[in-house]
C-alpha cells in the first residue's frame, strides 16, 4: 500500500524545488515508463490504477496499485495515463570528448517543448551529450521528459555554465559552431564537421552577446530569397544543423 | 466605446465554432498586431489597453481604448498583452501550380504547437501554401496563429480533402514525397526537388494509409547509426526535409 506521504512526495515533484532536494524525477505512460526500465536510470517507484493494470502487462515487481484519486494527486497531465514512475536524477556525467565527437551547447532554451524536442532529434543525429545554460529549462520537468519521447534516458544533459565550459573548449582548440543570422552558409562552408561544439541561441534572443566572442565558426541556415520571417524555431534550426553535418560524414 | 456585444463575440472566437460561423480570427501581442495590419489580411478590429497605449504607439485609426477587464476578457493568453486584433479569415486562397514549385500537405497534424511551426518552417524555406486534410488542428487557432510568428499572413493554409487533392495531382504526373521510415535516403536520392508535394504525416500515425499509395517517391531523414529513437518530431522533419531540397536548387 503506498503511503499518504509517498503520494505527497511524488505530487512535490511536480516542482523544481522538490525536484532537486531530492534529486527525484517522474515519468509518466506506458512508452515512457518502458523507456525508463530498459535505461540505465535508477527506477525508484512505479505506480499504476488497477484499470490500467487489467488492461496491460508489465512484469516487474516494484510496481504498486494506487486508486485513481492516488493518481490524479500525483500525476502532472491532464488526463492521468494510469501508470506513473519515479526516477533519479543521474548523478555522475560526462562530458563528450570534443576532440572527437560533436555536442550541442544550450544557449537559454526556455521552451519544454523546445528543450525535449531539441533532445530527441540529437538522439536521432547520434548525439550523445548536451551542455544546458543555467537558465535553460530544467529538463527533468516533466513537459521537457515528455517532449524528448524517452531520448532523455539515452541523451545526457548536463547544466553548466557555458561561458567557462566555451571558454576552455576554445582554448583547446576545438571548433565552437554557432547559428547566427550573419554566418557562413551552412550549405557550402567546407567544415569536416566530424568534432566541436554547436551552439543553439534562446527562442527570442538568439546567442548571447558573451558567448559570441568564444563563436570560431558562425554559420546560418539560408533563407529562401523573398521570405520575409526572421527567424526559425530553435528545435528545427536544431535538426537541420544536425542533419546538414550527418550528411556529410 | 467597445459594446458589451463586441467583447462577446471576441470571447467567442476562442472556440472553432465560433471563428468558422463568424469567420474571423484573433490575434494578440504587438508583433503579430503589426504583422497582420502589414498582410493583405483584412483587419475588423483593434483593441489595446490604456497602459499599453501609454507605453507603445501604433498608428491606426481603427485602434480603440478598452478596459484591462475587457481585454483579460477577450485574451486567450495567461497573460493578456495588452492589443489584441481581430481579422478576417480570407476566402479566396489559390492552390500552388505543382508543375512550377514545392507545395507541403499536411496529413493530420493535431498539436497547434507543431502546426504553427511547420507554416513559420516552410515561409522560411520559400513555401507559399499548404493544404492541410481536413483533421488537422484548425489554422486560425490562436496556438498555431502565435505559433506561425507572423508567417500565417504570408503563408496560405488550406483545408482540403488531401486524398482527392493528392489522386488528381498524381493523375497529373506530380511529385508527390512522402517522408516514411523505410523511403529512400534523403542525402542521396537524384530528385530535382524542382516541383511537387511534399507530404507530412501526422505527430502519432505517420502518412495514413489511404495515402500511402499515392505517394511517387517515399522518402527517409537517416538516423544516425545506434540510434534508437523511433521518429522526429514533425515540424523537426518538415525543416530538415526543406532544407535538404532547398539546398540543391
Amino acid at each position: 500500500m503506498i503511503t499518504k506521504n509517498t503520494v505527497k512526495l511524488v505530487q512535490s515533484l511536480k516542482q523544481q524545488k522538490y525536484r532537486k532536494e531530492h534529486q527525484l524525477f517522474v515519468v509518466e505512460g506506458r512508452k515512457m515508463v518502458q523507456e525508463l526500465l530498459a535505461s540505465d536510470f535508477e527506477t525508484i517507484y512505479i505506480f499504476a490504477t488497477a484499470s490500467y493494470m487489467n488492461s496491460n502487462t508489465l512484469d516487474d515487481h516494484r510496481m504498486e496499485i494506487v486508486s485513481d484519486v492516488q493518481m490524479e494527486q500525483m500525476s502532472g497531465q491532464n488526463t492521468a495515463p494510469g501508470i506513473l514512475a519515479v526516477a533519479k536524477i543521474p548523478h555522475e556525467i560526462e562530458y563528450v570528448d570534443t576532440q572527437r565527437d560533436i555536442t550541442l551547447a544550450l544557449d537559454g532554451i526556455s521552451n519544454p517543448g523546445n528543450m525535449g524536442t531539441i533532445i530527441r532529434t540529437a538522439e536521432w543525429f547520434g548525439i550523445k551529450n548536451i551542455t544546458c545554460s543555467s537558465d535553460c529549462v530544467e529538463v527533468w520537468n516533466p513537459k521537457v521528459i515528455q517532449a524528448t519521447m524517452g531520448s532523455i534516458f539515452r541523451v545526457k544533459a548536463i547544466e553548466t555554465d557555458l561561458e567557462s565550459y566555451l571558454t576552455q573548449e576554445k582554448a583547446n582548440g576545438t571548433p565552437i559552431y554557432g547559428t547566427l543570422l550573419n554566418g557562413k552558409n551552412l550549405y557550402t562552408t567546407t567544415e569536416k564537421w566530424d568534432h566541436g561544439i554547436i551552439v543553439i541561441g534562446s527562442e527570442s534572443h538568439g546567442i548571447r552577446e558573451n558567448l559570441l566572442s568564444l563563436i570560431t565558426v558562425p554559420i546560418t541556415i539560408p533563407r529562401f530569397s523573398g521570405s520575409v520571417t526572421e527567424s526559425l524555431n530553435a528545435a528545427v534550426a536544431t535538426g537541420i544543423v544536425l542533419s546538414h553535418i550527418r550528411s556529410k560524414v
